[in-house]
């Protein structure tokens, strides 16, 4: 660590190195490097002149070729890797190995087994494994957390998520491993108790014909009666982000390309005090009503979501607790990818979702 | 048939009568009675208060309680029924025994067994068997059906139907069965050939226990690549039509709900003329590449869907040839709902579509 | 009057007749048909095709070509009416003078001086005199009237309307004329003491050279140092019919072709409370911070405007008051337009608004 | 001039001075920075920290405190000022007095004479004098510009601009000069010929006090008979930048806030053609109809505006020509401000605009 400079109580500042100077490395650079909890030792990447143009984005830093040279290094507190979800799993053990702190982009690996993996490696060495979740760290998922948790929407009935937009079809993977995990992880943070699925059935489409799907939806009924859906899709040119939740109190449609309104709160719904006292299904049917209420548009700050997510690193290091969107969290997302790809192979049959690190060890 | 009123050439008026004085009643009653192609010559309803009212709404005409003196009386030319779905097959079925041309509200028939025998009568007795496919005569419908056949869209590569609505929770049927007909109906009418799904997976959702499927939906893969799919929802008080059509050239986005812009069509996509020539999945996906055009949103005339919906039936009518969307295109929502029921049945797994008229007399 | 259908009390209907059988009437004859306060005795045009034309489409009532034999016929309580403006003080005058309650759709007359004589009359016989103000009646503008009046939005700061639609070029009147009456009746019915304008400057265009303004602003500063301002257009295809009051407290904004959210209150702005202690305007300004608050949109019913003004109409009647829109607000929406009308003349400068009756007589 | 790095032919950087370390030079300094046109010699202020933080923002380079050394470098090109109005024309005027080419922020001067001197000064020392208005720079802009240059709008009818914000309140000027020069420089861009109103009307609100206007409208009959009309707004906390531009041909609506589709062409309007041949206004207007046609949303690419900016400031130096919004541009911008303070003053009443250099020298 080195000294910070903030006043009062000297706080350390941690050395973190970022592994992977593509598309995401300069974003979470730029992040380590504002604010007071980091230093920002190093941008490491096999392609040197790659790392350099991210270093001089943030005003210099070194730039490093080799991982190895990265990991034996002791003043290094932690690593961000931002490099392709097939490196994901080698990269961290290492990591781990070496005794640093590790935070994985989205998704934490590509496959279940690794991941699981990875959470048992970072819990036997009692190191930090974060999944950087950022949209989980924006202003507008953690209202809807907290809403959720406050009560504001009752019991969740269900959960429809829509991501759209004309995407480059990636040579390694679907629509499924590239979009949803955003929608997944998000259900999984604002969710009381997670993401719970018992089930998945993927349906994919192909009509392209690139050997993966670039349409696809994911049917999750959850533990408890509702149901949770995502649509995924690289082949609209028409952007669509939205998530409605459905409760039994209240309503919320998060709208994320609508920068004037992105959450709406709607006080109506089904009535379901006259319901909650007769027991047959017919008589239940018979006796559902409606409110029709105001609708309620938080205020959000507007705040990049990856400061959040370096600031819940470092807390979770220096407090000894697991990250907000930890290991767990990027695990049940995996678990999740992995029984849709089983139902992709079976034409969309519904398959269980392992849902804890044991299960899955049988 | 009684005398028109047109100068020149005297055309006959039809007589129709229309039965059932519910919710639709009083709409097909007030669009036969405009324009000159019917004579509305009743209102048939075991009710006859409710009857009457109807009557009185569109400045009186007779009223009848019994369906067996209409269809005793030789001057009736054809029936129009609008009652609960599971009495259509009895009242069709009689009325062409009776040798009157009928138009049924959607859908057709509470089964697709039912709705293949009255297919079949109306074929033997060479009458007219109308499906009251409403939406399919809205002026956007009816442009976007242009569109495709025109081929300005392209191949179609997916259809994306989205159905959301606070409503009533039906005492008979669930929401596959009350909501999807429109999507199905559509879908049915703007694709080339009708919807040919080659099978159907249903995920529906019951989280109030009211013993029927409150939020649900279907994938049903296309014949030929393409994705077909609705999402059909009783339990959000936010209001949402939207259908998304993405071809190779353009994507067509249908909302519904904004009368400003139903229709916005997306002049970008994927460039697939690069991937026509080459033959591996990889290769193909590693040419796909995006192109970045204007949107177009065309002209839409503001005309009721049902005073098309009646000039449809008497023309098929008077020039002795299938309607528009008639009993065949009926049947082709029947049999998605009926797979659809299966599905459920089964937790989602898919269910093959019966796709015409002899396999499933086998 | 005749005798009424309601059970328990039996309440007299009152005879109404409609005076115009164009555009507007056939909505008044409906609405007047509707309900158990009135019996709608008559249509009343010069065209009798026409008057029979709306008597056939509201189920059959009799048809009266002369006014004079209307005004005559001692069952007949009040007439309803719809003719261009330059006939309206004629007729009503003839009405008061023949003992009928009045109801004239806007503008009152076409020109202020008409007005004042016609709201004098009306005071002399007794009788009521009402404004066929309609868009008050609408359950958004009911609703703003509400939220000013119980303080929701604190001190008004301004008041902007925009109203922007194809129009059809009108013979006889401009576009302030035309379209101004919706904003200023508007304005006047949600503002508490009414529109109080200092004075008008209005600003008209005719870039098509028809003789008469097609595009208009008109800006009203208010007593108390608010400032009221509308734009009228019949140049633009598109529609837009929105009103911003901007207040201490809070801001709302009317969106009447957003159907899903016509109101919007947001609870943001010049927190004005660091403000009140200072006196100096410098100092004042150095003051003034902001609030980020929630959006909150009041959930509105679905119902016709017009109904709520026929209720009115026959409650102000049995009450023996002046109605909520009656010969008083006509009047003021007068007065604006006629100064408007001076300003035109002027180039565009300020011009005084007569405020009440007595300035006038002057 | 400092050289190039750009291959064949080398090309000298032009050296550059961002003076004024405030809100808007971090944006400059950031686009001299990137490209190949400039090279960013120093960030100048008087606050030595402040420029640092800039000039570290952009990788580091020199600061200085005295506007004196730079204008005595010889080896510095050109400056751009960003700081406050009212400091415009000393800091203009002593640079093109030392032969350097200058930039500066809207507006060009805090009065239109300081304007007329700061041009004149420019064009006797062959310098470029150019005002920064950036949104004339923007994609949407850009394409409205050619838009209306092609005549795909035909002859314009009217030009209304919106501009609300919940600002803060400037100590030294009011919301005239804060913000309409954004629509009047914009104004300016797109019109054939420029903005040329023949009078301005001018309508302020101070509600709260402050000393100034935080609400207002400026109307301006253009030559040629068509209206140009400004509402700017402090005070409202919904943010609308909208402006419609009505032709005889189509009619274009520019919704700044609503990035999935700034721009729509609306293939509507008035038909003028079968006006054209009549001559009374009576008959004229009894003659104008309307089409219906579709509408339209030309493609935008995704650019930063100010690097349209700069790059322009660099070629029209190499050039030697005046820049697209140059200096003539910037003061046709204070001839509307100047005339809209004397409107104020007058209560409204319409001034004249200046419109040329000449003009003002008498």
């Amino acid at each position: 660590m080195t000294s910070g400079e903030s006043g009062g109580t000297v706080t350390e500042r941690l050395n973190v190195v970022v592994v992977g100077a593509g598309y995401w490395g300069p974003n979470l650079a730029r992040n380590f490097r504002a604010g007071s909890d980091w230093n920002l030792a190093a941008i490491c990447d096999l392609d040197l002149e790659r790392a350099t143009r991210v270093a001089d984005g943030v005003g210099g830093v070194p730039v490093v070729s080799e991982l190895g040279d990265v990991l034996r290094d002791p003043r290094v507190d932690a690593i961000a890797v931002a490099t392709p979800a097939r490196t994901h799993h080698a990269i961290a053990m290492a990591a781990l190995d070496a005794g640093k702190h590790v935070m994985v982009e989205k998704p934490l690996a590509d496959t279940r087994a690794r991941g699981v993996e990875m959470v048992r490696r970072a819990e036997e060495r009692g190191l930090v494994l974060m999944a950087d979740h950022t949209y989980c760290y924006t202003p507008a998922v953690l209202k809807i957390r907290e809403l959720v948790a406050d009560g504001a929407l009752g019991d969740i009935l269900f959960v429809d998520s829509v991501r759209i937009n004309l995407g480059l079809i990636q040579p390694d993977v679907d629509v499924f491993w590239d979009l949803a995990p955003h929608d997944l992880s998000i259900m999984d943070f604002v969710l009381p108790g997670g993401l719970a699925a018992t089930s998945v059935s993927a349906h994919g489409s192909d009509p392209l014909r690139t050997g993966k799907s670039c349409v696809g939806y994911l049917a999750m009924p959850l533990v408890g009666g509702a149901m949770a859906h995502v649509h995924v899709n690289w082949l609209s040119p028409t952007k669509i982000r939205q998530m409605v939740i459905g409760g039994t109190r209240r309503t919320l449609v998060w709208d994320d390309l609508n920068p004037q309104q992105r959450l709406s709160v709607y006080d109506r719904g089904v009535d379901i005090d006259a319901v909650s006292k007769v027991t047959t299904a017919h008589t239940r049917a018979a006796n559902i009503s409606y409110r029709l209420g105001d609708t309620w548009a938080p205020a959000l700050p507007e705040r990049e979501a990856l400061g959040g997510v370096v600031t819940e690193f470092a807390a979770a290091i220096r407090e000894g607790r697991p990250a907000r969107t930890g290991g767990a969290a990027g695990l049940r997302v995996l678990s999740v990818l992995d029984a849709a790809a089983s139902s992709l192979a079976l034409s969309g049959g519904p398959q269980p979702v392992a849902n804890d690190l044991e299960e899955v060890a049988a």
